[in-house]
């Protein structure tokens, strides 16, 4: 099945202590869907500028990925300029330009408005809205969000909420949006304004995930080398949301599959700059993985 | 089998913003051998003042805590007295009184010198090693350390590593004392140190064991209150090290079941001030919460 994801497609100037790369692919809407790609067709609904490089949109259609909502608008594509210090838990912004982004209000196509998986990347909470309210009959839907919407339009994030299924974000940010600084406490809260289902992301220490019955935990991949963690929230929402569409189930056995193969997706992201890591990656690869983290977590019963 | 443990025990003021309490029973060989005696006989080898309330010496032996080994000094308990904000992974010392504690030199029974499972708790890694070599065949050994060591006597720290075969300390020691950042990394030259057995306390985010085989993970207890974290990791250990001792076994699904277990001690203890939890704990409680962590990491091959 399709997965419809609306999100930014950038260029990335991005440093860490282990190098730099300027202008590469990067954005939520990239990350997303080429990790989606992996297990599902994707339809991507972005907007990119005049000087967006030939060979990104060459290597997005390699994937597969249907382009006909990457709308080319006059003017800049979105850039993002950021660094890390050793502790990669956090990126420091150094410089953000919208360009044609800023003015991104999105039309779905008739095809795009048939769509049942749709994912909202990380954007205005009114624009998620807006997006999702031109989908005819969704049957799950996800979204993203940040900081930042949830400090300056809280109203219209708890307003989108109340469409989604399933909400994908920091530990940090579900704090900041309950209120609360007990996590339990809080993914409660949280799961009070719509969605039923809650994904804690917790970089290095794996994710958190709440249901109606049960909370799972999945640890991080281990890495001895984590080069640039730029995108790696956006890949693992990629490989969870499209493994789910691909098996059209929502119950807690497929959800647990999904944040599995959500980590194994973002353990790759992060080993290169940008998505050249995903640009070599089989499924063997990441089936590897997968079973090396059921290894990591088994114990028996005393 | 009997566990032989060298700590302290002290009595602690600590405020949270929960509550506060004065005095309180507390130190590294309290909430280990209180732990570790849900599992095996315990012997205690520390030191006490004048000053030492008789209701907490009851209390050690009512465990069935072997407390000929628990010298009483002239002069006052050791002190400490901190705090934690709501970041609860880290506490603010606010005054450390070592008084009996400094002049602590355990000179160990002929009983104690039999002694097959040893843990050295977080003391003066130089008493570490005197301890252990009066100890006449130890089977196996465990210690905890602290970044206060690591910076200020790192030879005989990595000295008395040579002797131990478990290691279990906090995610940022294991970084200070590797001097590398990336954990997965850290762990293998930790690991060369001695220990072939590393145990990373990693807080709220649960527990990584680095063995010969693999990489284990276990995630902390799912906790709706958390209310003092005081004496956390020494009852992980205390529960961690009491489980093997009972089994007299190492293989790696013993050492994971043991990691399970240290995680439900530890969850219990953070529930209220002090040793309080632990004092009104049975085994049933401990299997409830043990199950209920398998529950919460289970997931199927795809």
């Amino acid at each position: 099945m399709s997965v419809l994801v609306v999100g930014s497609v950038a260029l990335d100037s991005v440093a860490t202590p282990f190098g730099a790369v300027e202008e590469a692919l990067g954005g939520s809407a990239c990350y997303f869907s080429t990790s989606a790609s992996f297990f599902s067709d994707v339809q991507l609904v972005a907007v990119i500028g005049e000087d967006f490089p030939e060979e990104h949109v060459d290597f997005l259609a390699s994937r597969n990925i249907d382009l006909s909502g990457l709308q080319r608008s006059h003017g800049e594509t979105f850039r993002w300029k950021g660094r890390y210090e050793y502790d990669l838990n956090e990126a420091q912004t150094l410089d953000t330009r919208l360009n044609v982004f800023e003015q991104f209000r999105p039309q779905l196509s008739d095809a795009h408005r048939d769509a049942e998986y749709v994912f909202l990347a990380n954007i205005d909470p009114e624009l998620q809205l807006e997006v999702l309210q031109q989908v005819k009959k969704p049957k799950m839907v996800a979204c993203d969000t940040m900081n930042f919407w949830i400090g300056g339009k809280r109203e219209a994030l708890i307003k989108t909420l109340g469409y989604v299924d399933i909400l994908v974000i920091n530990e940090a940010e579900v704090r900041q949006l309950a209120d609360e600084p007990n996590l339990i406490k809080a993914a409660e809260i949280v799961r009070g304004f719509g969605p039923r289902i809650l994904v804690v992301k917790r970089g290095e220490y794996g994710v958190l995930m709440f249901t109606d019955h049960a909370v799972f935990s999945a640890p991080a991949y281990p890495l001895e080398s984590v080069f640039d963690p730029t995108g790696a929230g956006d890949t693992f929402a990629g490989g969870f949301f499209g493994y789910l569409a691909s098996i059209r189930n929502l119950d807690e056995a497929s959800l647990r599959r999904a944040t599995v193969f959500g980590t194994v997706m973002a353990s790759f992201t992060v080993e290169k700059f940008s998505l050249e890591r995903l640009k070599n990656l089989d499924i063997k690869e990441i089936e590897e993985r997968y079973r090396h983290l059921r290894a990591m977590t088994e114990f028996s019963l005393p």
